[in-house]
């Protein structure tokens, strides 16, 4: 395939140097949803856009849509994108890296002369990580209409106001989210394409640049759980006669930890994260015995049926340390997302791809949550395409080697520049 | 024993509300060591001491002495008191009532006429409770020449001001504290009691007022431990490439509580507390595998060679864990305290004026520390009478009924009234 299409490596490395300097917020990076950080990435993208001479469209809920028309516009057409919110403290890759890939292929295009007969939209995202709104995939359920109207009185975490005042301080039109409104139609898609860094170790470890995903994982969530138990004196008051708030919950993670064990060897995968853990310092003491402690569940499968298997088990471990320790599990509101199945035709596209410009690749689930899943759970052909990073994600540490970004990237846009894919 | 020896609940009730409305901090009272509210108690007591005609003398540290002096005053004396001030939001009786106890004691002997050979000195012991400054037994220690030099340096845990400089600004002399200066010896006492609140459930539960206690249990604490491990995302990290801190801080606690189970099931006495567990909020997330976790630990036995057994396991515990998890536990610096076993032939004595009395009693161990450990360690002759509390202690709930007080006090006022008591 010696057909001109080249991934500008500079282009890219500008562009992420450009939000790294304006979005700093030591150590890291900070673009919350609906915050200043997030639009300054999205008058970033519009600017390159414009330069690009493609269309530009925004939704009701702030998603950006960045298309370069192709030659039978009628036909259903590609969606080429992910977000460009960060955790707070987060890294710079995380999300922006699909956008930026997406300008990035359709330059390459554009500067090949290559106009594919159905058209590519460069879409930005809004509000994928849910630390600023506790709800998941916020933005590509908006723009899918599945985003219950109830969402909009959500308290952004940081400044307590409300997702519909967030929107509104950015001239958008909360009246039109919710309650149905379809602001992309999934039958008018051809398909949904994510670069997005892979988050773990996967792909370092074994030293390919590329992950082509099978599946996204689902999960259940307990946010805001706590363990009731009962205050007392830690020399005064024996044993038999604790309620002790810790003591139950390291029971609960331990039987918790025991019973994933058993899963991963039986071959499921999934993973059980209990992420926050805090005994309250206006009322703990280290000669207490605590009669109280806050935790975070959160467990993700790629199978619904293992995530009810883990579900099933934590309700039966609850109900026998109530029973054993004389404690109560408030659990709390339970929240979720369901496993998405990807396309397995597009990801053989992508193989095939991949192969013909000897880009490394090896085919891999995600234990983390993206944007695809919403697409391909609304029956759109749908690819997530992982790049090896190092140092995790959701961290300053956060890395990604440019070269990767680029090979990643030009299997993209050569899958998008073939008039006979379908 | 128609004595006339009368204890007035109304005074001893006097004193008490005086205390909780003047110490208020609501929910509870706050009586910080060196600070406003322990102050204030102490100033109560002097006031009523001057009443009595007590003599009255502050040591460097600010212990309070308050004498009815005895027929012969060259005989070494009884010291009866304890401490006034309060953990955080505490209750109003933890402390406060074996000091006043020793008041309405020597009040009622001198409203009967009674003047025993030996003086009787009411002490107020400053700062026992840890909380302020994470010492045990500060008062008493510096009473008895037993503080290290060193302690004044450390900060108030609110002030973050040195104790030197807490006891600078209440006039007292820090320049004559530690470096083994003894501002109450022990070899001139006949023996020290102290009345405190149990603190624990067992006199409630066994329907008795009064405790007799056998011995006072020692400790081996860590107040700033951590477990280190390493921050990732919760979906995206597989199992075997986690160092999850929070998983191997619950495999800790469920292992130390199995620990404790056996050792109960051998006849041991025992505690084993982590009173205080947090991730740090600044940097945890419910979709971050935790990569640090704090929390302290608090062990506290009889037995010093049950303690020595606990802590071996722990080592072998965390050494094992480490192993197995790749986490690394920092403890922190270790503290700690002696065990002490009180008199036998005191507590003999005061059982038997129980039974003359009527006053219902059991012997029992205390698992909480009380200053009365190091008078007893000093080698004085020492007892430590527990009155049945409600609510248990260190919270503001601590309760007491005022007939289970007066009970107790007129159980030790009779047996300072003999003269035959050696």
């Amino acid at each position: 395939m010696t057909d001109g299409i080249a991934i500008d490596r500079a282009f890219a490395e500008r562009l992420f140097d450009e939000l790294a300097v304006h979005t700093t917020d030591a150590p890291g990076v900070t673009r919350a949803a609906f915050g200043e950080g997030e639009q300054f990435a999205h008058e970033v993208m519009k600017r390159e856009a414009a330069m690009l001479g493609l269309a530009q469209r925004v939704d009701p809920a702030g998603n950006l849509y960045l298309t370069y028309e192709g030659r039978d516009p009628a036909l259903p057409g590609w969606v080429v994108g992910s977000h460009l919110d960060s955790v707070p403290h987060g890294g710079n890759f995380d999300g922006a890296a699909g956008v930026i890939a997406g300008l990035a292929a359709v330059r390459a295009l554009s500067e090949a002369g290559i106009h594919p007969r159905r058209s590519i939209t460069v879409m930005a995202i809004r509000a994928e990580e849910s630390n600023w709104f506790p709800l998941s995939y916020l933005g590509s359920r908006a723009a899918l209409g599945l985003l219950p109207q109830e969402s909009l009185a959500t308290p952004r975490s940081d400044t307590g106001l409300s997702l519909r005042e967030h929107m509104a301080r950015l001239g958008l039109d909360p009246t039109r989210v919710g309650s149905g409104q379809v602001h992309l139609d999934p039958a008018g898609l051809h398909g949904f394409i994510e670069l997005h860094i892979e988050q773990g170790p996967v792909l370092e470890a074994e030293q390919v640049p590329i992950g082509l995903v099978t599946g996204i994982s689902g999960s259940f969530r307990y946010r805001k759980a706590r363990v009731l138990g009962e205050w007392g004196h830690s020399g005064a008051v024996p044993r038999a006669h604790r309620r002790d708030a810790v003591f139950a919950l390291a029971r609960l993670i331990t039987a918790l930890d025991a019973c994933w064990a058993a899963l991963l060897a039986e071959g499921e995968t999934a993973t059980i994260t209990v992420g926050e853990i805090g005994t309250d310092p206006a009322l703990h003491g280290f000669s207490k015995v605590p009669g109280e402690v806050a935790f975070c569940l959160d467990v993700r499968s790629l199978s619904p049926a293992c995530l009810a298997r883990i579900h099933d088990e934590l309700m039966r471990l609850v109900a026998r340390i109530e029973a054993e320790t004389g404690v109560r599990f408030a659990l709390g509101e339970r929240t979720g997302s369901t496993p998405a199945r990807l396309d397995a035709a597009l990801r053989a596209q992508l193989a095939g791809v991949a192969k013909a410009r000897e880009a490394g690749f090896v085919e891999m689930a995600s234990g983390a949550g993206h944007d695809t899943a919403v697409f391909a759970n609304a029956g759109v052909r749908s690819a997530l395409v992982f790049v090896r990073n190092q140092n995790g994600s959701h961290n300053p540490d956060e890395a990604m080697r440019l070269e990767d970004f680029v090979a990643a990237t030009d299997v993209i846009a050569h899958l998008l520049a073939r008039d006979d894919n379908e």
